[in-house]
């Protein structure tokens, strides 16, 4: 089994495409194998730049992803691309597959693609993600480029271990306004304004510009707003430049270090959580008994701080 | 202590705006005062109808909660709202303050409103609302209204917890079959089409309902789409209509105790984990080995697996 895994991560650090997906498959699917994997590959990482995308369904993030990175290859760059994508159990991602248009890149051997599925799980999306880009990582991928898709909390969580941030905004999608709202505004270190051949693109950037004028910049940036087309490929070396802009800039703050150990407490909490979960719910309470009890919550018989007490005190933790 | 919570709990349940405020304060705040509340008001829960609203940002969410507020108000119904704000530290949700437009609610006595923000807070969004929802169901709220912006992980958790779960979907925002993505669709037991009014509206609903013919009905409920004009109030009262019908169904179903099940075991699960975090890191290890260890994680002197296990074995957990 060691020898396996031994091999596997061999493999991923040569940039087998097969051991690579097989990887993300294993993280996705909580594999225990998975941290085995994780635990090799581990000294091999710290490497690449993360790049994350975010921003509503509609906003064209993913052709803009593939233009980003065919920009990235054009400078022989190797690009790992993991888009998140919140599907569902039923529909297994499957019903719509947007993703199909990156084939042209998905047959050049410097770019791997893969698609993560959430399924419904919560707060385990920031990790799995994370630990897809340290397997990209390993890989000796350069570009590591992170998408997803909406608004939400988890996707907000997903892109916080990126080296570097894009919020993708549209003009005239809905109100205005609304689309600023969610939180975005303080985790975009360079708004990208797509589709910006459209009417009300002007007016949109002056409404951004007056929000982003009362953010208080990190370590001197001042987030700037990039205009794209991205299906006529406009804005997308731009885009570029003020991307290695923000990593000069902040190579020279030594902001890394700050985000990589805030990251790495956050992860290490994570794990501690699961861990001890484990220990109790496996080794001390059975399945039954944990039911039992949420049983008599359900039917307020016992309250729920009683209950968690309960199943401390069963394990013999005070 | 104990007499002052008792007194709050009182306050609480005749139904004092000031004390519920104050107490939805708290769990977002995560106060100690909370849990101590909670576990007071817990006997008095289980009552309360509790409707999840989701969508996109720019759907007319909050406009369609509104005027579904006003038909529960002309029913003689009580209601709670309790809208999810992923706002930010720094604007406090402050800049775009869309709830002024529920003053009219506001002055009625049987409505209480409260934004809650998430504080860039993983996974406690979806326990701090259910929260919040037991202390509104405690304090004898008939009906009451989850609302959250976006279509992220963490909101769906939100709705999760809701007796009927409304999708709130606009014909033409940004590429339809796009916002149809986001997971939306198993989680949806009513969909509202509003802005229904807008061109494209009936090859919308097509598309809509094309797909949700392939979804597996739950205990035979096959989610209806009702179409509104929230600001004009049209389709409102149908809209009423629908989720009593639902709740009849579903009444005779008897799928409440199943989902208050797996509600209620998430929900101790989640106090498990914080339990037994706080346990180990607040009497086992000091926040500066914890720290230490992280830098030793994010400098790869050391792999994180490893330093989990070496806080467990720390903490004398094998």
């Amino acid at each position: 089994m060691a020898t396996q895994i031994e091999n596997w991560a061999q493999q991923i650090r040569a940039g087998d495409v097969r051991a690579l997906s097989r990887a993300v498959t294993a993280i996705e699917n909580r594999a225990p194998e998975a941290e085995q994997l994780l635990e090799k590959l581990f000294p091999y990482t710290g490497r690449a730049c993360r790049i994350g995308i975010t921003g509503a369904p509609g906003t064209g993030k993913s052709t803009l992803v593939d233009r980003l990175a065919s920009c990235y290859r054009g400078q022989g760059k190797s690009v790992g691309i993991i888009a998140v994508d919140p599907s569902s159990p039923f529909t297994g991602g499957a019903i719509l597959g947007d993703r199909i248009r990156m084939q042209g890149l998905a047959t050049d051997e410097g770019t791997f693609i893969r698609s993560m599925a959430t399924r419904g799980y919560l707060g385990g999306l920031a990790q799995a993600t994370g630990d897809a880009a340290l397997v990209l990582d390993a890989a000796g991928k350069d570009m590591i480029l992170v998408e997803t898709v909406g608004v939400g909390q988890g996707e907000i969580e997903v892109v916080r271990l990126a080296d570097c941030t894009l919020v993708v905004l549209v003009p005239g999608m809905g109100d205005d306004v609304q689309s600023l709202k969610a939180g975005l505004m303080e985790i975009g270190d360079i708004f990208v304004l797509n589709k910006s051949d459209r009417e009300g693109a002007d007016r949109f950037e002056q409404q951004l510009r007056a929000i982003l004028d009362i953010v208080p910049g990190r370590a001197g940036w001042k987030p700037p707003i990039v205009r794209t087309v991205a299906t006529e490929n406009t804005g997308v070396d731009e885009l570029a430049r003020q991307i290695a802009l923000y990593r000069d800039h902040f190579e020279k703050a030594h902001d890394r270090p700050a985000r990589e150990l805030a990251y790495w407490k956050e992860w290490l909490l994570r794990l501690l959580e699961r861990r001890l979960v484990e220990r109790v719910l496996d080794k001390r309470i059975s399945d039954t008994e944990f039911e039992a009890l949420a049983a008599q919550v359900a039917a307020r018989k016992k309250d729920p701080y009683a209950a968690v007490k309960e199943i401390l005190s069963r394990a013999g933790i005070s």
